[in-house]
C-alpha cells in the first residue's frame, strides 16, 4: 500500500514506524495479559492518593477545557524549583515537549547528537522534522558527555540530547558534571537535558545550572516518580526567552483538565514521593539480589529500573526477555550493542519481585538452552 | 525581548500568538470568575455519568501509560460508524489532529483555503508549518463551498477546510451538499471536514461520503456533545492509506488513559447523548426567545451555541460582549466582518439562561449608550 501522492515530501520520506510497542499492544499480540508489567518504567506504586482524589474531582468538571496556560500548576512548579513561572512550559509529557523543541530549534537538514541506544522518541522527532541524527556510543555503560560534545563540535550540531539519569542503563552523572558539560556546549548548540528519572537519583544529580542559562533546556515529568504516566504531564525548564517561544507552536488547549489537577496535587504530596522513593530503592535492591542469585550482574541505578547484565550477547538477552514474556513477565532491553547484553527491569511491588525471583531461573535456563 | 538566534527560521518567523484566550485566562485578567461560562461552546450539561465513573476508575490506573493504539476506543468507534478500525486515528482532540494533518499534507509554502473568520486553530497550524492561508468570505452567514472550491482551484490549494455545522455561525449544509462538494475537490487537494458539532445537527447533516474516499478526512470530537472538552479526545475518519500515515508523526503515547476510558464509556451511553441533545435544543430556543425579547435576531443553529445578531456593527457587538463580561457572563463573538455584528452564546442550563435573560437588557442598553 503506497503513500498518498498528496503527502508533503518530508512526510512521504518518513517510515510509518512506532518508537516502541506498548504493553497493551504486546498483550494483544500474545493473546494474554502480563502478570508483571515491569517493562515500561511506570511506577507500579501509583500516584499519590491525593492526586487520585484530585483527578476524580476534576472528572466532574471535564466538560470544561483545561486552563490553556496551566497557570496553577506552572506557578506551583515555579515555587517548587525556585524559578519564575515564565521559566516553565507545561506540555503533554516530555514526549510532546521534545517534539515541540525539535520543531522550534532544528531546521530540516540540521543535526542532533545523541547516544547510540538512547531514548528512541527523541530520534523519532528529529527525523520527523527533517533533522539528521548523529550518534556516539555509551562509555562504560554511561552516556559520554565528552563524546557528545566532541561530535556536536565536529558536525556543527544544533541539539545535543542527554538523559540524566539515563534510560536504558540507569546510570548517571552528578549535577556538577552536567553543569561542566553545559558550560562547554558549543556556540549555536542547545543541550536537551532529559531528567525524567532524576527524582529517583542520589542528591546532587539534578543539573546545577542557572535556569536562565541559554545553553540548556531541562525536561521533567509526572510519568515516573509521580506515578502518572497515563496522565501526560511534563514540563520544560529554561530561560524565559526560550520558554516563551513554545507559545508559537504548542497545542494551547491540549492539556487534560484531570491531568492538570492530578499533577498539582501530586507535586504537593512530598510524603508520597518519599514513600515511592523508598519502595523503589527496596525494589532495586531486590532486583540486584535476584540477579546475583542467578549469577548475573546488576548495574547501579539512579532510576526506577535496574539493568541486568545477562552475561552474554544481544541474542542471549533477547532470549531471556522472550522467555520471561512467555512466563507473563514484561521487561525490555537496550537497543544497541554492547548494552543489548542486558535486560531492563522496572521496580515492582514485592509480589511482582517474587514472581521474578521464581521465574527468572527458568527463563534463564530456557534462554541458555536455545543457544 | 528578541527570539533566540538558534531558532529554526520557520519558528523564528512565527508570532508568539495564541489562537484564542481561554476562560480561566480571562478570569485572571478580570480578577474574578464568570457566573455563566457560555463562550467556549463546552457542554455545561457534562459528560455521561458512566464516563465520569470510567474516568474515576481509570484514575487509579493512571500509573500506566495509555494504550498507544487506543485499541478499544478505536474499535468501538469503528463499530459505531460502520467502518474498519484502520479508518480511524484517535488523537488529543481535533486541535492536535489538525496539527498532524497539516504537517503531513501541507509542505512549507503550500496553500490552505478556509473561510474568513472560521476556526483560528486551523490557521495557527497552517502558518505554524510554513503554509499559506487563503480566505474566502462567508455567504449569507454560511461557509461557501462554491467559493472554497473556486479559490482552491485558483491558487492550487493542497488543503480546504470546512466546518459543518460551522463555528462561529452555527449554520450548516446538508450531508448531501457536502458530498457534492467532496466530489468536486480539485485533483491534488484534500478536504478537511471538521464535524465537531455534528451530533447537535439535524439528521442528514453528517457528510454522506464513503470513508475510503481519498478526497476528504472527517474530524470528530468528544469535546462537544459528549461533554469532555477537558479530556482531549478527537478522531479522524478517512481512507486506510491516509489514516496510516498519522503513525509517522503522531505522539504514540500521548493519549491520557482516563480520557480513553471516559470516551469509550461516553460513546456507549446513547441515552445520555439524547438527553444532552434535548437540553441543548431547549437552550437554543431559550436563547432565541431572549434575543427576541430584546429585539435581536438569533440565527438558526445546528450546534450547541446560538449566534445572536446585535443589530449593529462589530463595535456594537464587542461592546455587548464586554458589557456581558462586566456582568460575569462569558460569551464570544465571530472574528470577521460582517459576522462580527453577532455574539455567540453557548447553550446553558436553565439558571444560566435565566441570568442571561436578566442581564442582557442591561448589557445591551449599556453597550448602546457607549456609542
Amino acid at each position: 500500500m503506497s503513500d498518498d501522492p498528496r503527502l508533503a515530501p518530508l512526510a512521504a520520506s518518513l517510515p510509518a514506524t512506532v518508537p516502541f510497542t506498548g504493553p497493551e499492544a504486546l498483550e494483544r499480540l500474545r493473546g494474554r495479559p502480563f502478570r508483571a508489567r515491569l517493562g515500561a518504567n511506570e511506577s507500579v506504586f501509583g500516584p499519590s492518593p491525593k492526586a487520585i482524589a484530585a483527578m476524580e474531582a476534576a472528572a466532574r468538571e471535564i466538560w470544561k477545557y483545561g486552563d490553556s496556560a496551566s497557570h496553577d500548576l506552572r506557578h506551583a512548579l515555579a515555587a517548587h524549583h525556585g524559578v519564575a513561572p515564565e521559566n516553565i512550559v507545561v506540555g503533554a509529557g516530555i514526549d510532546g515537549l521534545l517534539g515541540s523543541t525539535v520543531r522550534l530549534f532544528l531546521a530540516p537538514g540540521e543535526v542532533a547528537v545523541s547516544s547510540l541506544g538512547s531514548y528512541p522518541t527523541f530520534d523519532f522527532h528529529v527525523s520527523g522534522h527533517g533533522g539528521r541524527a548523529e550518534k556516539v556510543p555509551f562509555r562504560d555503560d554511561r552516556e559520554d558527555p565528552e563524546a557528545l560534545l566532541g561530535k556536536a563540535e565536529e558536525v556543527g550540531a544544533k541539539l545535543i540530547y542527554l538523559s540524566n539519569p539515563d534510560n536504558p542503563m540507569g546510570s548517571w552523572h552528578s549535577g556538577a558534571e552536567v553543569a561542566r558539560m553545559v558550560a562547554r556546549v558549543p556556540e549555536g548548540a542547545l543541550l536537551i537535558l532529559d531528567e525524567a528519572y532524576v527524582e529517583f537519583a542520589p542528591d546532587g544529580t539534578a543539573a546545577e545550572v542557572d535556569v536562565e542559562d541559554p545553553k540548556v533546556l531541562r525536561f521533567r515529568t509526572f510519568s515516573k516518580a509521580h506515578g502518572m504516566a497515563g496522565a501526560r504531564v511534563g514540563y520544560a525548564l529554561g530561560p524565559r526567552h526560550m520558554i516563551r517561544v513554545f507559545e508559537k507552536v504548542r497545542d494551547h488547549f491540549g492539556m487534560s483538565r484531570t491531568s492538570q489537577s492530578g499533577a498539582l496535587a501530586a507535586l504537593q504530596d512530598e510524603l508520597w514521593l518519599t514513600h515511592v522513593r523508598g519502595e523503589v530503592a527496596a525494589a532495586r535492591e531486590r532486583i540486584a539480589a535476584i540477579a546475583a542469585e542467578n549469577g548475573l550482574g546488576a548495574l547501579p541505578s539512579a532510576t526506577n529500573f535496574v539493568t541486568v547484565d545477562c552475561g552474554g550477547d544481544g541474542a542471549l538477552a533477547k532470549a531471556v526477555l522472550e522467555e520471561l514474556a512467555a512466563r507473563d513477565i514484561f521487561v525490555r532491553m537496550p537497543f544497541a550493542a554492547p548494552q543489548n547484553r542486558c535486560i531492563r527491569i522496572t521496580a515492582g511491588r514485592p509480589e511482582e519481585m517474587d514472581l521474578l525471583a521464581t521465574l527468572l531461573p527458568e527463563a534463564l535456563a530456557a534462554a541458555r538452552a536455545r543457544g
